[in-house]
């Protein structure tokens, strides 16, 4: 019996337990250098071992090709929605964008700076984003300077299950809240960014991934803070990084290794998500999810109990059981079960165990 | 007898031990809650505990009057060198920066990026930035939007001794390197923002403390995340903060007051500088410090020995000996000390006795 608890947060959230048990063990004196490796120089030799093997362990995930280059930035994916557009407006072209939901208009806000040169190509507002678009929903213009997608929703619980071909047109994805659950289609895609605070490890930082034409072709003349080229020319030592957040990272990659990568990441997610889905499908209803089923996210699961007393009853007493972090976001409102990376199978099966006995008590 | 070693880098650096201790001791679970304080969720009650006594402590620790407000803000000083331009420039005014080295060079090149609107309007690069300009040296024209200081220079090695009155003009200062180590005279500055990595805590993050009055004057119709108003709107909780910084930050504060508060840091600072620069003094010239005396940092000491080879022989000894981090940056040479807040006197008097030792056996 572990003093854990299963922690359903949409981020931060659980991340490995061998990855947080190593990083306190070697905390205070890191592999029997002295130090911690908050205190290490990031100049030195012992960080730059972590920074390399952090971002070499992340390719090898994700199967990178040599054409893409992997950045670590400070500030989460809210300072890309800031860079996407800065890096990659252009006179007379349009940055297209995807409106799946609540993450997409944060992307979208900072498009919409450049007034005339942005244009949402799709949205799902109307049917309060229950869905994705199709990959044949999905055509770009001829004027277009990029395609961007935010590929899961955390809030709506809606995740893109098919990659559309854009040909020419830079794919650009926000990935931060599905990263390292599936294997990727780079020939479809220039740039994929997310938060590390999910499936990565802890806040503060964006992992990019990002072709090395894109940065060729990104606007000059920005700050040098904000500018991906800086960053690539550096390797991401451009100014002191985020170290324990990559350090971090680097653990947790170890344990997706061990776990088999991102294909077991995949079957692990497949198996939660399934486990929740299936209950609340054998539940005659009583609880619902208002997503359309093809687009159910793998991480994100979100529901709805007959009335908002009996949710509010649920999540208290869901909470007082262990189960930690269902509250659906404020703004939609509901029960949500975030189930990243790290979650246990465990977490899963207790949460639909608990699930089949409230609703016996209650239902 | 620790296994530790003593630290001497620039940043990121030594942390106070019992911080680390504390960390360590409550890593995986966090406070009885069941998980790590990096996987709680920012939104919630435990994390938004420390988030509220971070900023508080700090407030209580450096006295900062109410008409300023504490933002803690991802990217480090680098992201303070773009958003101080951005936030403040104005047409028809010009943002004033004085040029003390390495560091404020850094913020100049982002300031010169408004072509009409920057000035250098004090510079001692002709006497390769040996000393700090004396407050009657700092005059403001009638058209400064703001001036700009770094008030410590880690690789130059000197410290700002007197803080200059500029009257109505806003005076912004990056304290990075020296912050906590001084009681700080609010009513001549309008903004201080410090990298958290050498006195506060771990790499990741930047304090700003402005003043109310800045940041509403300051530029609308900016990228929310690069304007202090979205962070000021939101006690720094607008995207997802580095929890685990802020974190540490807490606790690097907690040890701050438990050591008799920033009076106490700052007869630390000057019995540890005051240790190796009379060390250098006696030497008979053997140790040299290129800083003119009264602008001598007591954070970064930087000295030099008869001969580059000697430096090298220095360096390799002294970190074999339990001294790491002495050697002085690249761009000058030499060596250095950083010791800030977290470093023991006993790091001082021992690397002193090792200055001694090595010049009996080579001087």
């Amino acid at each position: 019996m572990t003093d854990r608890i299963f922690n359903f947060s949409a981020g931060p959230c659980t991340l490995p337990l061998p990855a947080l048990e190593k990083a306190k063990e070697e905390f205070i004196n890191f592999r029997g250098t002295g130090m911690s490796i908050i205190e290490h120089s990031h100049r030195g030799k012992a960080y730059d071992a972590v920074h390399l093997t952090a971002i070499a362990s992340l390719r090898e995930a994700l199967s990178v090709p040599e054409e893409f280059d992997i950045l670590l930035l400070h500030g989460g994916a809210t300072m890309q929605f800031v860079m996407v557009p800065m890096n990659f407006h252009k006179k007379g072209m349009v940055m297209e964008y995807v409106n799946t939901g609540a993450w997409a208009k944060k992307a979208i806000a900072e498009g919409k700076r450049y007034p005339d040169e942005h244009r949402v190509i799709w949205t799902n507002e109307e049917e309060k984003f229950t869905r994705m678009p199709k990959a044949s929903e999905i055509k770009p213009g001829s004027d277009a300077a990029f395609v961007h997608f935010c590929s899961n929703e955390t809030i709506g619980g809606i995740e893109l299950q098919e990659f559309p071909d854009c040909g020419n047109v830079p794919v650009i994805m926000d990935m931060s809240s599905h990263i390292l659950s599936r294997p990727l289609p780079w020939d479809k895609l220039s740039m994929v960014y997310a938060g590390t605070q999910k499936n990565l490890g802890p806040a503060g930082m964006a992992v990019v991934i990002i072709r090395k034409s894109m940065i060729a072709a990104a606007n000059a003349d920005l700050p040098a803070f904000l500018s991906y080229g800086t960053h690539q020319k550096e390797n991401s030592l451009y100014n002191t990084p985020p170290v324990f957040t990559i350090y971090m990272m680097k653990l947790t990659l170890d344990w997706v290794k061990e776990m088999g990568g991102v294909a077991g990441m995949s079957a692990l997610a497949d198996q939660r998500s399934g486990i929740i889905y299936r209950t609340i499908d054998q539940s005659d209803g009583w609880y619902r999810c208002p997503v359309n089923k093809e687009c159910r996210s793998r991480m994100n699961v979100v529901w709805r109990l007959p009335s908002e007393d009996l949710e509010k009853k649920f999540i208290a007493e869901a909470t007082a059981a262990g189960f930690d972090g269902l509250k659906g976001h404020r703004s939609v409102g509901g029960c949500r079960a975030s189930m990243y990376n790290a979650m246990p199978v465990a977490g899963a099966e207790g949460l639909a165990q608990f699930m089949l006995d409230f609703k016996k008590k209650n239902g």
